[in-house]
């Protein structure tokens, strides 16, 4: 059966594993911490792929950034990993086939694949973290773009500047989705600047009223959110995954969303793949569509 | 060469014409009031049919409302035309092949053949009339979703509930980005309910400041909403079309949406297809994909 060694590169870890043609994860996972220059998180890659090439067919990164539409190397910069990054040579790295895609897309095909999405024609994966991904599937597809970077849950909650988002500009969807959105509406609503999301989801378990209302008041940005989404995309479901995700209610948020959109009703889904689904759908892409 | 009957249906007006396999009308244009009951449109339909079905190979319908995967139907109901419109039976109205699409969809067609998005990968069409229309093309095929109603401009600008939409939810881009919204804005900044579209326009050609500032106060929400489109499709480009959008800087919008996305640059556009541009589409969308 052919086996890929899949890297997932996101800015403070880099994990590896091999996955067979099931998507299903056939070694031990390794983890290491993403070094700071781009010469030291080459070696890391190279130390990776000496290990365990001579196992594998293809080697899949799952990567932070935009990913070209060839799959071979990023486009544009990235936020939290050494700004030279994106001028990586993947493919110099070995001499077997390399694939690379962006770690939304590949966690949102793993969801296509084998997890929350399976056998729709149109999905759409949010995924709530500290910032917010998104990866779009249309028929056998995955939205790129002209150039790789379509997907980028930047669109607008406001359109009067209230909060200025990690992107540089104001009021997106990611920065008020996230759970840096949601530490900022519980600071904006309790008037407190030391609070954390930990504290949120904690006060939410324990019942407290101050923080149900800030977390509803959140998940209410998320159900906005999605309804501009269901209108644009009229997807089977949107699949929302991401350490987040596990605390929303996404019955509530279905309903909200089926209630307020002029397409037809559409099914919000929790994320089934795992924690390694970028892993699992780099490997999967992988192997559909061969490497450079 | 091959023929298509074209029949525009709109909420108050429907057009025909006869179309050639190079988007050219090759007959006289003919306009129909659109009948207030289900019968009389189907009658007018008929009418039109059994004038120029002999002359063409396909009758092409380019149509206000959601239009199914198949092409054959319209999906759910519709604002402006009698409510038992989605019901008609397209096929039934002749014995040559029939092919249906949603006419914004028909228009963004029309434009990526024919006019401003031609020989692009990805394009996103925003129509500004009375509402606002949306069509987008990925790697030559229209963005349709689960049942055919995706590229619907209802994605909110505010979260707040300011502004009610002809859709029944709140803040949707169209119900700022629209004829409707430019009127809504000069209500709200001139404190004035009697004020028209056509007040606003014809102030501006007058450079009176206080429409220049309604004006651009309206171009700024199309901006902030064409912001957040770039950022999920990475368009080639975006085609504004419809009958407020000779009146908008393409240049300072392109400028504007370029500043602030995180996705490569995008072009902005006016739609170059014509008036009839919807007729076209749907006649080289009925060449390409045949009828039913």
């Amino acid at each position: 059966m052919t086996k890929a060694l899949a890297i997932d590169v996101g800015g403070t870890k880099i994990y590896c594993a091999i996955i067979n043609e099931n998507g299903e994860i056939i070694s031990e996972i390794e983890k290491y911490p993403t070094p700071k220059t781009f010469s030291e998180i080459k070696q890391t890659f190279e130390n990776i792929i000496k290990k365990h090439e001579d196992n594998v067919d293809i080697i899949a990164f799952s990567t932070c950034g935009a990913v070209n539409n060839q799959n071979s190397g990023i486009v544009g910069s990235t936020g939290n990993i050494a700004k030279e990054y994106p001028r990586m040579n993947f493919a110099s790295l070995t001499t077997k086939p390399v694939f690379i895609e962006n770690d939304a897309n590949c966690a949102a095909w793993a969801e296509y694949k084998i997890g929350a999405s399976k056998n729709t024609s149109v999905s759409v994966m949010v995924t709530l973290g500290t910032g917010v991904g998104g990866g779009i599937i249309i028929n056998n597809q995955i939205l790129k773009g002209q150039n790789g970077a379509a997907g980028e849950m930047h669109f607008k909650m406001y359109s009067d500047k209230r909060r200025k988002c990690t992107c540089g500009s104001w009021d997106c969807f990611e920065i008020y989705a996230s759970g840096t959105g949601l530490k900022i509406t519980a600071e904006e609503m309790l008037n407190n600047k030391n609070i954390t999301t930990y504290d949120v989801i904690n006060g939410v378990k324990q019942n407290d009223n101050k923080y149900i209302e800030v977390f509803n008041s959140w998940q209410n940005d998320i159900i906005n959110g999605l309804i501009g989404l269901a209108n644009l995309f009229d997807p089977d479901c949107i699949v929302l995954s991401g350490s987040l995700a596990e605390f929303v209610n996404t019955e509530t948020i279905e309903q909200a969303v089926n209630s307020e959109i002029v397409t037809t009703p559409t099914k919000v889904y929790k994320a089934t793949a795992g924690n390694y689904a970028g892993m699992i759908g780099a490997a999967l892409l992988a192997f559909e569509k061969g490497g450079i």
